[in-house]
């Protein structure tokens, strides 16, 4: 490769941290400097772009997927569509250099610079990964006017904060195949995320082939599994968006399936049978035998070969100890060694697997659980029980990652894990304890999540986790956010992304093949319940059907969101508009309840729901009158609202699984009345 | 395997062909022999299945899929999700049973019976592949009622009318992943297809790899290509759902690809470059020299050991012998062998290419053009130029099968396809050739596809040539095969299948997000030009945009569809009833162009259809004027008819590829004024 001079192009000029912000962009993650110069770069079909420094196959196929992507949201037919090579920068509409083709790792080099005037591109970077950040930046800056395409001019020298962004991939509870990979690597890369965290072994199956022990696969994981070939397409093709793959295999507990294919190295005799539901599960590996430490000595060897990146994750967490305590030789062994809690007897276990990890070369990665005294430093801790775990690491110098606060499964609104820094100012950290913050991770466990639905679940929402790790700690506005949020969205569907699609997919499904206006009037009302709700119904497990009302129902409804802003609104400024809205709203709420019970005469599957679509037209009838008593100044009667603090007290319940998210805007309406 | 007393379970009930007829049911393909009891078996939780009989993989995993979708449609839990196996029959509900575990090949047997009691379902078959049919008949024997789930009480006996009922994908002008493969084939399963036949090898790319010439899928693919895991996967997905592989690898014409990779076997000198654009391209293999068909023979020997089916396609098609002509060698050669033609010389080079797969024990199918005097008897033509073909080749003792009529790709109706039989009553043939008659392939010719828009080119109509392939001759009632097909459509997209969700995703875009009801009421009537119209637009090519309403517009429109045909009742009719409904329509369209050019304003992609958008107000207004002069008896004007047929004649006249396809009825209105 043919080493050229490299220089950031954009020194010259003052950057202007009220111009980027106030400037309307839909940049997300927003670059660290930022600078629109109120030009535009016109795209028409003679646009070309050429590689005029460097060289890598990453950049090449970069740029063509540039391209395509362009030419597919501008319907413009580039007589140039590949990107041309070994060319002069003058003979380009936008040019592409820089230095090094660099490997996929932590500490990659990934800053960027991007000028656009009025009739050049210049991208720029030190390394190719550098370059694939800035492509996306520029695909964030199409827009278009009367007269057509055109890109924003600005100025922008950007980096990331945090050198670890990334999104774990529970493929486990429910397998998720090799496409569903491949989109989420796509999007991923949209929002400039670089670590794809595969979680890979589980109670409920082991979802990788092995080689050397492959009843691991035949045996445990009910034909659904990745083939080591497709694991490499993942790596190849992640590694081609910058994107590394860190693989989890969860030891000593949450190992149900490793132990149904090889019971000779649990801690109480087998055979054991794959777990169908969810939970935290006795079956645990057996710290205390050699021949444990020789299969994962072998079973390493294999996978370390597989997965390039210097990152190996073996889980550690919530093992419960039980079949440790169950055991007698084991408890013998524990007194030997004086553990006095089966904590110790993990921190025992963790290190002799990470003195594995090293012969192979790999740093060892873990959840909390694993940082306890002795553990080597080259570790990384992931952080989800809390932030203590994460301050803990940094203050006694090892790496750390945050997920606490990313669990995305959980289905909280995006601006909570917006808000969610991983150092955020007031943090008790020194200045060289906050370098062991590497970044954080948006985890998807997948127990409530099909093919389907993981999209809906992990977008757009991770959007905003990914511009929380990447950009500057002060750009956080909770309505910009969103209001950019809105086309990142809409954008990741070029991708395959299937967040948007699905929804109306799964309500034709829902209505059996029906008009989905009321069913979607409702539902775009309600969420899934939030946090382990979910989990309490024991009745669901593996195999259950994930095509109900609660499944359809997506995260941070923004119509609901919108509703509940607006009450705000309006109760703060008695604004007619506002107050015509709401009105409007409500009135359609009030009046959906029939054509939603019509619905599910030939639909049974909509039964569950109809109590709660019940709670939408009782809840927004109180919201109309209470509206009324607002408007007409007038006093409500003792009954009146007796009836409406039930109504909203029932309407809080959650029905098949599904909360109304609207109630809290009426309840504010309600409480203005008495008020 | 253990071996099973194997009856069929449905004899003893007379069939008859009215009564299936008559019932209204959405089963697609009509079974052979099918007797609706008027009983429900009803679907509960409890609801268990059971393999009585045989053992098959095939069967374990066909079962689990169908409790899956089951499940998926009716939000059930099932207590047992998974099929039980060695059970006895009285303690299941669902008892499948079969004497075989078979070998997906031609002539397999996929016969089935289907008895649906109101406590028993029996399912029994000699194969596991027609257990596997019989699990798609059964699941679109559900439906429900306000007490819940059932299944239609029938007794059913099933076969398929041709044993070779194929779709053939084109993955080489647009390359299209293993997941487009992988839904279509579980799509393709849902309709009792039963050959999934892979176009391999174009001018514009070699899609495979081949380790013993490896510059082929190095050299020629731009990248995109299936590895050899990739195929086996394919294979193995096809398998278990009963459905064959067939490869074609297109010689000696259409052969640019390969050529770029090697191009000592071709007719002129190299060097070649692959072809981005359509069309018939002159590059074609060297006949004349022995090392051609060694490397054949080498090429071979490794792709028959890939691909188990016992066919293998060689294309043969459109060689137009230039290179030939113009190699004086090769003329020479001609001259020495007494060949008068081009033809002749292919045929040479057939006969010799059939020799090496017979060595490999592989029969040969070709498109028309390979049949020629003295091929051997082992071969399979497909007849794509015409009927012609096929009847000249069953006359001549040869196998054939059918594809003229079938071609999806060229944006025909459905019923089009569906009245296409491979044996009209009428075909001149006996009854001993039409047994060379093995039935037909859909080809969906990938020009002007992407994966975003593939789904919506094969489904649905490909359901209705599935129905034509296995269902008896006399089910050709249009009306209820657009009724059927409705309800198999909305079902396809469980699988996966992008054809519905797809269009809003286009739109979305198209609209930049933008609300699309407008630009929707415009695309609903408009189809993309048919036949070859578009490639006539000789700009566009492999890398140019698939995102245009052209591509959003689906075949078949439904909309335009029912608007024509009540035209023509009312017309017939003059009921006011169907009058309203024209009229409602009418002046929907009539308002709906300032909605499409506000939309356009932020989205200069929509400026290409503005015109057709104007088209569809004027029309509409004339169609309007016209019910007017209906109703109230009214003699237009000479102005006001010069007018109308001008709108009319403007009308039809593609914009932006784009045909609008409600002129026909609006012309219809005009002429039942001037009558």
């Amino acid at each position: 490769m043919k080493k050229i001079l490299f220089t950031l192009i954009v020194l010259s000029f003052v950057y202007n941290g009220i111009n980027s912000q106030t400037q309307s962009h839909n940049l997300m993650p927003v670059p660290g400097k930022l600078k629109f110069t109120g030009k535009k770069f016109r795209i028409n079909e003679n646009f070309k772009a050429g590689i005029t420094g460097g060289s890598s196959i990453r950049v090449e196929k970069g740029v063509n997927r540039m391209l395509k992507r362009l030419a597919g949201r501008t319907g413009l037919f580039f007589e140039n569509p590949f990107v041309l090579k070994g060319i002069n920068e003058d003979s380009v509409d936008m040019s592409v250099s820089f230095a090094d083709s660099v490997k996929v790792k932590l500490f990659m080099d990934e800053a960027y610079g991007l000028n656009v005037s009025e009739n050049k591109i210049t991208l720029s970077a030190r390394s190719d990964i550098g370059i694939l950040r800035g492509l996306e930046t520029l695909l964030q800056l199409m827009d278009s006017d009367s007269a057509g395409y055109y890109f924003h001019g600005v100025k922008i020298n950007d980096a990331p904060r945090f050198p670890w962004r990334g999104l774990m991939i529970d493929v486990c509870r429910h397998f998720m195949p090799i496409d569903v990979i491949y989109r989420n690597l796509d999007a991923m890369a949209a929002v400039k995320m670089n670590v794809l965290h595969l979680h890979l072994s589980e109670d409920q199956g082991f979802r990788i082939e092995c080689k050397t022990f492959p009843k691991l696969h035949l045996k445990a994981s009910d034909g659904f599994y990745f083939t080591q070939e497709q694991i490499k397409d993942i790596i190849k093709y992640a590694d081609e968006r910058g994107i590394r793959v860190v693989p989890e295999f969860d030891i000593p507990g949450h190992a149900t399936s490793w132990l149904v294919a090889y019971p000779e190295y649990a801690s109480m005799p087998g055979p054991y049978k794959l777990q169908r539901g969810w939970g935290i599960f006795d079956p645990v590996f057996d710290p205390t035998k050699e021949q444990t430490y020789e299969f994962f000595d072998e079973f390493f060897k294999e996978m370390t070969a597989l997965f390039p990146d210097d990152y190996f994750h073996i889980g550690g967490d919530e093992n419960n100890g039980k079949h440790w305590k169950a055991n007698e030789r084991i408890q013998k062994f524990m007194n030997e060694h004086g553990f006095e809690s089966t904590s110790e007897l993990q921190a025992y276990f963790n290190k002799k697997i990470s003195k594995i990890l090293s012969k192979y070369n790999k740093n060892m990665i873990g959840w909390d659980e694993i940082l306890e005294p002795g553990i080597p430093k080259n570790i990384v801790i992931q952080s989800w029980r809390g932030k203590e775990g994460l301050i803990k690491a940094a203050r006694n110098g090892y790496y750390a990652i945050l997920s606490n606060g990313y669990y995305i499964d959980l289905i909280q609104p995006t601006d909570f894990h917006y808000l969610n820094d991983p150092l955020p100012e007031d943090i008790e950290l020194t200045d060289d304890e906050k370098k062991y913050v590497l970044g954080g991770e948006a985890t998807m466990w997948s127990e409530f999540v099909s093919p389907e639905t993981i999209d809906s679940r992990i977008w757009p929402r991770t959007a905003a986790i990914a511009e929380r790790l990447w950009s500057p700690q002060h750009v956080k506005n909770i309505d910009d956010m969103y209001r950019r949020l809105e086309t990142v969205s809409f954008r990741l569907e070029e991708l395959g992304v299937t967040h948007i699609k699905n929804y109306g997919m799964m309500l034709r499904r829902l209505t059996n093949n029906q008009d989905i206006s009321a069913l979607k009037t409702l539902v775009d009302v309600l969420e899934p319940v939030k946090i382990y709700k979910r989990n309490s119904l024991r009745r669901h497990f593996q195999q259950s059907p994930l095509t109900r009302v609660v499944d359809a129902a997506r995260p941070d409804q923004k119509v609901a969101r919108i509703f509940r802003k607006k009450v705000v609104e309006f109760v703060s400024t008695n604004d007619i508009k506002i107050r015509n809205f709401i009105e409007d709203k409500l009135k359609i709420w009030s009046n959906n309840h029939s054509k939603v019970e019509k619905l599910s005469e030939r639909s049974p599957v909509l039964n569950e729901i109809i109590p709660q679509s019940k709670n939408l037209r009782d809840i927004s009838t109180i919201g109309l009158q209470a509206i009324d008593f607002i408007k007409n100044k007038n006093v409500p009667s003792a009954e009146w609202i007796d009836l409406a603090k039930k109504i909203i007290e029932k309407a809080k319940l959650p029905v098949a699984q599904t909360e109304l998210m609207i109630v809290e805007g009426i309840e504010k309406l309600v409480e203005t009345v008495l008020n």
